[in-house]
């Protein structure tokens, strides 16, 4: 009797039953011309979720961290200067990476539950007077403690230091549920993966490369080959691949695509602000408090949820799974035991979002926390049934 | 962006995941012993779930209608008498489709929301000293009421009346979800079909013949052939059917079979209890009482819920379709209107149900009842949390 | 590793991946405006796929079987004279049940292996100038023995006797494969299944009622009640079902009528002709005859082969699928052991077709017959490529 | 109508049902318990494939060609010397992955259609007496030419020179199909895809790391993280992964395993000889011959035929896909237009098989090459009838 509850965690998200069908589809021959009826769609969808005219979209049997290396290996090389704020575990993680790929990071330190601090990337950038920093890295959303960054204030800060640096942006927790704007927002590399936004499971790593981003694979000298986009770059253009591709899953891109494209990219971000503001209005009935430092920063796709000193919040997520067979997200990091994560992303309704606060609420009283019983749901319903509910 | 919210209708249930695949195979010869292997381990799962040793188990590309069908033309003959209480829409169809097919039914009416009346089944079969009472009908639940009857009184009074005719049960919506015992209620044909405990689609007709009611097979006249149980025997004893079987829907109910079964049936019944229960213990915090007259009959597949004097019933059930993508069970005949239904048989955990009660009190305000948001999922939880799980 | 070979059985077909989807659905409320979406277009296809203007669709969770069980008792009643040819097994079962159900059935015996005989209905008819027949049968495609009958001759044959009985028509292994046309042919009672031309699993029973046949309805009193197309005519027109509808497989239907009239029906008749001819090809190569008596009337949806005096056609049969995981047609009645049949409707190419006759020879040679190994298989692929793949 | 014809690339194969299913499953959360019930058993069941008592098993969401990055970038430093011969385009993409990631190749430049040259292997590491080849690359089975090497003479030839090298191999179109015996042969590392032999989609590179190849680990210098197995290890320890894994390929590659193991991989083999005999017989019958150059080079899973001078190859295979709708494989690199390739590996069948020669019959004929219809078939008809079908 299992499989049944939805999932709550920050992805993978819980599948539509067109999507899983679409992906469990025959085996074709990807030399075929069939798959670049897959292909070229797929690309083209991804593009219009970015919002962008000219990125060049490629798509990897990968996840947002082979992403993260796509965007790193081939615009740059071993000892270029990079600058990044750290705020949580993934903006964390993409330092790691190019730390490990012989790149030196400016890391600009940023306490956790804060958005990215533009005033303090513009500073940096001001102060590289020779243009040593060649791009700057940003994570849109920290899935680590549900923190949504301005990259609009991000490109400000780089245009008022009259700086040249590209700008990287890992959407993966954001793009497709949370607006993004590649070309308004001069984007050089945006990063995603299937499993998030696009309501697909883990297993592709898709990436968007502006012009200019485009134009530095030219002379990047770090090692690549799986994630090398000029081989990619060929194979697209002969309706190929440059080795094996996932098939069934570009299927279910392409069809995730259509999907939200269809519904309205605004009408989508809508729905998951509606979805996720239901749960913090439920958290706020609790007496608890985000990891998300003000109401500007709070993320529309996962909500992490900091519960009393003393508490050890990963035993929600145990508690959930073990009694409920509902999976929540741990807390991970600097905050592991200090939250614990809601995810709201990705294919979910408000009648589900309300099992799973009533579902944290039980676990949090089982736990011994002072919560009341349905006050959380109580909450989210009072706000759900007096908004409008797209779906 | 359908298709995702669990359907609180009384069957056909959600469906495990599972038995959705074992149900979707690809086509098989079904004169081939590869069907026997489908066929005659889902027999015999259906005769354990029936707690019989004797009976003949059927299973027909039809309904639990055709199962109703299948008891009557196989065992009776135009002009023959069958007794039959009338407490809800499914016994009052029954009891048309004896009329329809020329037997004379002798009524017990009873008012709707109440049990089978023992007693005056007693009386009528006592009177009838002639025995010309061939068949007495018993549906075991209500689904129109959310009423359980006692099966093993209705036996005892044909006992106390010294009758011997046949005992007939509709166990459409209580087989495989409460407790069905058809040697020891001494069941002559117990009729159920794939939709409800089975956790199928509709699709299936599924009877049990005790060797009594096979008997009655040489002399019973009605015409029949489609239904005739002689065919199918003849087609088991040789791996196959007298038409082409639904082959895909019996590999579910092997399966569902198996799943009922390892999970153990009083511990089946017990989840469905519990389910049941939590969610009653919701209806009555909001104050609002069940069809059913006492505590005894309630049902633990199906709750009828009673609405205040003056107010439709079935926009409960609209409002929720169209707001909130949510399928509640409308009321029929004469509670059309009067009551809406929450199914809670079948696949189902305690988290969902939540989200269903959570559903219907936000259906409820909206439409303007006196109800507190998430008094009834407190009272849920509250129930649930305290409970084991047994998933 | 098994389930990978197609089948070659006369129904239930191999699957189309788009229509096994389409059945493979989640639950839904039958009582929503959503089923209607399913009924209705599903109806308004089997309709044109009849060729009818004016028909009244059912589609009922049954079988073919089922199908004539709806025709003659919501038409007919008890002692009524209806006029059959038997010349296969499906015509004979037909008259059975005519039997079962106090029909008087008068019999135009007919040598299995050839179409019905038009001659000898307008004989009988002309002699029955009580106009006591009330009904002709007529199997427009025997199964059995892989002989189509020319519909339209009986019709003129009626015509020429000025008889008024209806005109029940058995299309279940030729509607949706070959050419059928309801309001052309005068038929008053279509009848199909959901499991040969519509590519579906067995499980739906599927009628057309001319205005004539429902006007019959009205008088007729043969017993009935899960087949009595009022209740479906009172459900449909409230877009509901006068008991729980087999959800899955009506929007199976849905898509198998979208996608054969997408193709185009001639271009559906003309497929099932070009693979019927390349297998008839490989078998004129084999030196083996065909069961059907001229060339007029060999069916395109099933091949009935006749193996040498002496030998067993079973064998053919249980060879192939002991050794190869092949499954052909046994033969049945009079022609068993006789025949061995080759299914060649609903889903196949071509491609497919050609490892059903490869493996015929392989188990023809490995039983001893005096086939030559390939020479099938060259006959049909002689013809395959000479004429044009629709696919 | 399409999908329904089975493939001859040789991969991604046909795939089984039940690992169609076992893909397709509902998202879970790949940081609880439940993903260490596919992670491990995956894990041990390619380690048993690989013949294996002590490699570490490596599985990344991305493809075979990441299963070579992973085995360069782990274990290597730029500059570092490898020794590779080239007798196909896939020992040449590997060498040009060597190139681009700063390696430096010793190429031995090999007669395509030839297998490996063992004996110029040991006359190189002979000549390297100060051990400056860190590795020896060995293409288990070239998928471009149908070839497959004797990694064992290659061991043998290591051995000789006394050469502390490591072996890598490439098994990825050979692991799961044929023989591979990674602790006997003395392979450092192997690599596979999930696509061939686990007949899964594309999508998981598979690698098994010998301790010797552990140890490599911790000096290799090259720049990784995606492909980082430190990272792998430190997850697998935990029950988790360092980013988000492709869950349900990964169940599906647990039955893949499973049902390999249960079928016993000697009969696999087999199975697999059995069907590439049966197609190797029909290219004979055809008078054509194979691009590998002896019978002891012969590819079980793919063979590449040969035809005739001044014909493209390749038109073979766009016909095939145009006119019959089978896709079989193009030749590739110097190969290319004078090839055309079957593959027979993965979930295939005798009967689908005789399909593919069938079509590649009729495809040769329409194309003008003198080839009688049905030859091949027939000499592949006979080897199959006359050798044991483990199906």
């Amino acid at each position: 009797m299992s499989f049944q509850n939805p999932v709550f965690i920050p992805g993978p998200t819980n599948m539509p039953e067109e999507i899983r069908k679409a992906i469990c589809m025959p085996t074709i021959d990807h030399r075929s011309d069939l798959f670049g009826e897959i292909l070229h769609p797929a690309r083209a969808g991804v593009k219009k979720i970015l919002k962008s005219e000219t990125a060049e979209i490629f798509i990897y049997p990968s996840t947002g961290t082979g992403g993260w290396e796509t965007a790193l290996t081939n615009t740059l090389s071993a000892g270029d200067k990079v600058l990044a704020a750290r705020n949580g575990m993934f903006s964390h993680r993409w330092i790691d990476m190019c730390q490990r790929h012989g790149l030196e990071v400016q890391i600009v330190e940023t306490t956790w539950g804060e958005g990215l601090p533009a005033d303090r990337y513009e500073e940096a950038l001001t102060a590289d007077t020779n243009h040593e920093i060649k791009a700057v890295l940003a994570t849109h959303n920290e899935t680590a403690t549900g923190v949504r960054s301005d990259i609009a204030a991000v490109r400000r800060a780089m245009d008022a230091a009259g700086h040249p640096a590209m700008l990287f942006v890992d959407g993966v927790s954001s793009i497709g549920s949370m607006d993004f704007r590649m070309d308004e927002w001069g984007v050089d590399v945006a990063v995603t993966g299937s499993q998030k936004g696009f309501m697909l499971p883990a297993g592709l790593g898709i990436v968007g490369f502006s012009p200019k981003a485009m134009a530095a694979v030219e002379t990047a000298t770090l090692p690549r080959t799986f994630f090398d986009v000029r081989d990619m770059s060929k194979g697209y253009a002969a309706n190929g691949y440059p080795y094996t591709p996932a098939v069934g899953l570009m299927n279910g891109l392409k069809l995730a695509c259509e999907m939200l494209l269809d519904e309205g990219l605004e009408n989508v971000f809508a729905r998951h602000f509606r979805l996720a503001e239901g749960i913090r209005r439920g958290i706020d009935a609790w007496g608890l408090k985000l990891k998300a430092a003000t109401k500007e920063v709070e993320s529309d796709t996962v909500s992490a949820i900091q519960t009393p000193e003393g508490f050890n919040a990963t035993d929600v997520v145990t508690h959930a799974a073990d009694k409920y067979g509902v999976a929540f997200g741990v807390g991970l990091g600097e905050v592991a035991g200090k939250v614990f994560r809601i995810g709201h992303l990705g294919m979910l309704t408000d009648v589900l979002a309300l099992s799973g606060v009533a579902t944290a609420e039980m676990v949090m009283v089982d736990l011994g926390l002072d919560i009341k019983l349905g006050s959380g749901v109580a909450a989210a319903q009072e706000y759900y049934r007096n908004t409008t509910n797209a779906a």
